[in-house]
């Protein structure tokens, strides 16, 4: 616990003087002011959480946490939960989604066992972190203890340590989990005192009548835990994930050590919901790289104040959608770094007479 | 204008079998179908306008036209006319935002004279296509003659065609010039049947009491010229620019030659509006960038029944959204030719029983 105290202490409040030292650089180049709109907007973010001007292009790298859910024996998915373990494998060889679009975009991808229900202990890649081999069935009782919930914010907290030594500068929260739509969507009925309907979706792929299943199973695992909605881990111990409470340690890591930090889609933002009910400045730290299908995704959001950088109908995690996001904020550097000023290119200003 | 008459009569509807084999495909791939959204839609348009499968990853280019407007006379920019020459330099020498943001997703900018007041003969980089030193006022008359028109159309389709031979498998059109959302707005209003004040907004920034009265040099201009909204050409004719004339030509040579074209903001789209009303089938050979900040923007993408991939509050033109875009169809290709499928993953898809 002392780690999860400590981290907390350790983030501050950004200094707005950073942004306005990016922003009189913004205003210098050859554009109309502000006419760059998001893109300069992560200029002025990642300067400001970084503290330095110019910015140094971004050391990417995501995690991607997998782990298994224990309510996936109330047939809450559509695909088996033997595909997390698959998943793994596949992430592992570079054939998944998030591998083929993090080479796209020049980050590292480390794959988390922090509770896959499956034994890869031969596998070297891996990092292995594994609490347990998934959750319990959150319909009948709570997810994890209490102290598992705390290794899975230690865990996360100590890979952004770790990351942040290897010189990593920019960091990307992503996720495995057949049945985590589930606990995210459990996670954002309590945290953001919303109606399990209204933030429940279908995950990858369910029917409406699963649909409708997946709904009363989530309203019977709050009826049946009473997380307390005043206490951010108490929600992960009664209806988290280890994966979610991994990124919620990532997330918290990353705004400790002053690295950027983006958040995917759904699950990740549940997690950020966490980090951020632990420690409120966090939600300066976060870039949320796009706005997922799933219904709770808009909820937590608007939650959080936070206001996704793409929108482009994806529904999958991983961190696809985060290493997406990634080549925009290397984007938004080039843009601080190479363009030239009005001065630098004999290029009148609106300011001054032709 | 029997190479424009060739041109439209090439242009065919595309074959929906190349739809179906991208997403038999798409469908076998590690990962819920569906779940990367438009990333799969640009997979299929791609793969569909080219014809071919397995798609080879594209090689980009972007042409940005310049070019003046005779009505920056009647104080409708924020910006004086001579900017527009001073960035033709600036794009030459790599320091505007659409280098920079071509370099990041590796594209090439290639820069069109098709009209800028200015005497670029000295430069070598620029390919020299001057109509005239920009066109006339179009507050008190036709802003081109029909002749003029036409040299736009087939400067673009020209530039389209041996972009083709080059080897080129994606374009983008972007332009510059002050003074030209005036000219966009106009077009907008007519081709779409659009209150002025709805289609007309700040461009590079001017304020209430000058954005009142743009409007009302755009109804001046409407009303002086009574452009015909049932003849594509007599409205570039009367409240037309050269850059739109070429960029309308480019996508009309794009669609010919089966090379898949972005459009980039508000002044692209007015342009894709004349080269749609011209040939209807070229819309579905086009992708539209992003969502620009202008509020006639929407309403030529809803009359051309397109949705833009990114809405990231730009307005800067260029084609500073286009070569982001080009970054995002380079990774959707990659996801079709470097994904894993379920069977080479030995992952269990959801149709099969675990």
């Amino acid at each position: 616990m002392n780690t999860i105290k400590n981290t907390l202490a350790q983030i501050t409040a950004l200094d707005p003087k950073w942004q306005s030292r990016a922003q009189n650089h913004l205003d210098r180049l050859t554009k109309p002011p502000g006419s760059l709109g998001r893109l300069e907007e992560i200029a002025r973010w990642f300067i400001q959480v970084r503290g330095k001007f110019p910015p140094a292009l971004p050391q990417k790298m995501l995690f991607t946490f997998a782990a298994d859910h224990g309510v996936t024996d109330e047939g809450v998915s559509a695909f088996p939960k033997s595909v997390t373990a698959q998943m793994v494998h596949n992430f592992l060889k570079g054939g998944a989604a998030v591998n083929v679009l993090a080479r796209h975009t020049g980050a590292e991808v480390r794959v988390v066992d922090i509770g896959v229900d499956a034994d890869f202990k031969s596998l070297p890649n891996l990092i292995h972190r594994k609490i347990a081999r998934g959750t319990k069935n959150m319909a009948e009782g709570p997810a994890m203890s209490r102290q598992a919930a705390e290794t899975s914010l230690k865990t996360g907290i100590a890979l952004a340590e770790k990351a942040m030594q290897e010189g990593v500068t920019l960091l990307g929260a992503g996720e495995m989990g057949i049945g985590n739509t589930t606990a995210a969507s459990a996670i954002t009925a309590v945290l953001c005192k919303a109606p399990v309907n209204k933030v429940t979706g279908r995950g990858t792929g369910v029917d409406d009548a699963a649909l409708a299943h997946k709904q009363k199973i989530i309203d019977q695992a709050i009826r049946v835990n009473q997380p307390d909605s005043k206490d951010p881990l108490d929600i992960l111990v009664k209806v988290g994930g280890f994966e979610i409470g991994g990124m919620a340690g990532l997330i918290l890591g990353a705004a400790a050590n002053r690295i950027p930090m983006i958040i995917d889609g759904f699950i990740s933002t549940s997690a950020a919901l966490i980090a951020v009910a632990l420690k409120p400045a966090v939600s300066s730290y976060l870039l949320v790289a796009h706005q997922s299908v799933e219904p709770g995704h808009q909820i937590a959001l608007q939650h959080l104040g936070l206001s996704p950088l793409l929108d482009l109908d994806m529904r999958l995690g991983e961190g696809t959608g985060a290493v997406l996001a990634m080549g925009m904020v290397d984007a938004a550097i080039k843009i601080v770094n190479e363009m030239a000023t009005f001065e630098q290119a004999g290029v009148s200003n609106k300011t001054e007479p032709a």
